[in-house]
């Protein structure tokens, strides 16, 4: 079997979880013993009508490590057709001949949706706006799982700008999949987590809270998802980026009040919302979760291209 | 036999047109088989002073399916010593230390053979200003053949900006050299295709001529040519960018009208002078120019670096 | 043994020195013998944070002759994650995941350093501000090398904005760990050679002396290192601008009264400070610093990744 495309983290069931994490795993034996060469004569094309670099080299360095090449995009919106008129349609049609897989990260939501309808060839969702982030989502319950091995009866508090955060959207449609996962959303209360999610959590009952002191709720989950605010999202409200900025930090206290085998993630870039003396704490698993994302992304690259066993 | 630069439409003759469109054919049959490795340790450098990144992922999708590799600059205008005040002949001179093959772009015409004055390794213009674009003109014409297989005796109807469009006057002067061929222009008058083609047709006993009714006509040619309204080229003449706009569309009516094998092309991007609710007729072809645009390139790349047979 | 970083000229002793010209030599016939794939499986990241095309393609280029891959970001400071907030620290320690070296450059003289303290991969250097760019001097210095074979005893002068000039600096330092050199600084005295290169020649007994006559120097020194008056480094000094531009030309005159076996060598881009018509006079060695440039890079490279023999 192959994979169509990823466009968003509810299309992967539990099972077909396990088959991505088991992947995965083989991938970081892969990339340790110094890569492969399976995908060596596939393309895979970057296309960032946003920028975020972070994202592109992960996938790009994925792809390379199974032995693929690239070419890239970095800012589609303002150098490439999208700029003459150009529709989305036209544009996934037309890199389609160029490539055997598109890297698609939009600035609007629904975008990956779009480019899925009319592509011929597998699409990943890198991120469109306020959307989804799936392979984020899936690299962080990887980092997850593998600190515990069973995600059944976690608690995992999100932390920060519940609103616009992207990566909490999606993980929070994967933690849905589990039995007995709890939630807890905390943010000031002008940037919280969206009617949909809730929804989305009661109908699977999943239960959740809110809160908005991370301080009490640290000692007592096994997860904490810090987020950064992020300023480029609230650039009409500057009151809320100053009173949000600061509300949260984690610093050594918080991390040793944190239960012995908890762990603490963050999606990255931080800015100084985990102070960096945390840095080397073994709770702290957000450079893993990095490391992780190339091992998901030439998971999800091998089981789009190549195919996988079920 | 090696090519030594891809500059402009007129190098090619009739016997080399055949080679390269039987180098195309071939690679047509590598790139569906999986790609090749003929060019492995060749390097290609995309030298692009104006973005355009449908051309430039173009010639590195076609450069990476013959195992070559690409260094790139998207920016060179603004980036690159250019902006220091470099010439582009120091330019050339210092890339070919870095490079094989160079793949230019420029925002101003004629800068193609500058380059290729100075150059000691081969340079393939990839659209210089208002000038030419070469590749286009290559696989449009390549694009014509397969439909017709003999291009003696076409109709051809050009359509849009003709007083801007790099592409119709690559192509004018690739028609000029078959017989029987006939050429009308279809542009508003303040848009007409420029003297000096008009006056190559003339020598070359090409006859043209000139209307600015589309739907008169689209049942009397073999092949539409629809270009763009360019904005870009239009900004000092706004007014005429609005009358030039929405004054030409195909659409399902239009296409009807059109002879049975008579095909519809347009170089792309669109942005609404074709209606997609055409793009599933089988006259219109502009989704196979763009593959073979890969074909073409892949074609020129070989013949520049390893050779061909006459 | 491997190299762990390159950071400033001044870390390579003289045995270091000639280890790095052995290995470009040899870098020099695998360059021309086609290419090696020596570093089959590595990545290279270049991460720049001020565009520098040419340096970024020079060392793409040696990346690939090896047969290693490159993931790459032209345009760091703006795209990147630290537009939004992001340490240098952070990107290090995620780039690093993603890649088995990295190649940075950066506005910021001193963020070499800082990036080589955390990174657990092997950093270069690839210019930060106005501190040091070493790969530039050890391709001077090699080149210097070619011509004479042995550098001690060598007067060289360097002319031009030397304040602002990295590659002057870089070089300073290098030439200072060779006997009975002597340095010529040539410049506007409101452009002159910083006090911590002339302390450091004090401190190891190199001779050096200022002069604003570059046509009295020319025929007494062995090699003339011209560097361009950078406009914009004197952005806000735009009348200092003006005066140095145009006060050291090279022109023929100038390359005639040079001795017999001199050299004239430049970092480029060039503006107007060496007259084209120069460039084919044997003691033009600048083209050939391009060249050099390469093979420098690809033995770092090698050196950094596999190892070398001391």
């Amino acid at each position: 079997m192959k994979l169509d495309h990823v466009i968003e983290a509810q299309q992967f069931d539990r099972d077909l979880l396990e088959v991505v994490f088991n992947e995965a795993n083989e991938m970081e034996k892969i990339a340790y013993s110094g890569g492969s060469d399976i995908l060596k004569h596939a393309i895979m094309a970057t296309v960032f009508y946003e920028p975020s670099t972070r994202t592109r080299l992960s996938f790009e360095s994925a792809m390379i490590r199974l032995g693929g090449r690239v070419i890239s995009t970095e800012n589609a919106r303002e150098f490439s057709s999208a700029a003459k008129g150009e529709s989305i349609q036209d544009t996934i049609r037309t890199i389609q001949s160029y490539a055997d897989i598109i890297v698609l990260r939009h600035y609007q939501s629904g975008t990956a949706k779009l480019a899925e309808k009319i592509a011929q060839i597998p699409i990943i969702n890198a991120g469109d706006g306020a959307g989804q982030h799936p392979t984020q989502a899936l690299l962080d319950l990887y980092t997850i799982k593998e600190s515990f091995i069973k995600i059944d009866g976690l608690s995992v508090a999100m932390v920060g700008d519940l609103e616009n955060g992207r990566t909490v959207r999606s993980l929070a449609y994967l933690l849905a999949k589990y039995s007995d996962v709890k939630i807890v959303f905390i943010s000031p209360d002008f940037l919280r987590m969206k009617d949909d999610i809730k929804q989305h959590l009661d109908k699977h009952e999943i239960p959740w809270e809110e809160c908005d002191d991370l301080r009490e709720i640290a000692p007592q989950v096994d997860v904490i998802y810090m987020t950064r605010i992020q300023r480029e999202r609230l650039i009409e409200r500057p009151g809320d980026y100053e009173k949000a900025r600061g509300k949260y930090i984690v610093n050594r206290a918080v991390v040793d009040s944190m239960k012995d085998k908890s762990i603490l993630l963050h999606p990255f870039p931080r800015v100084d919302e985990i102070s960096p003396d945390v840095d080397v704490d073994p709770k702290a698993l957000y450079f893993s979760q990095i490391q992780n994302g190339i091992f998901i992304r030439m998971a999800l690259l091998k089981m789009c291209l190549i195919g996988y066993q079920h």
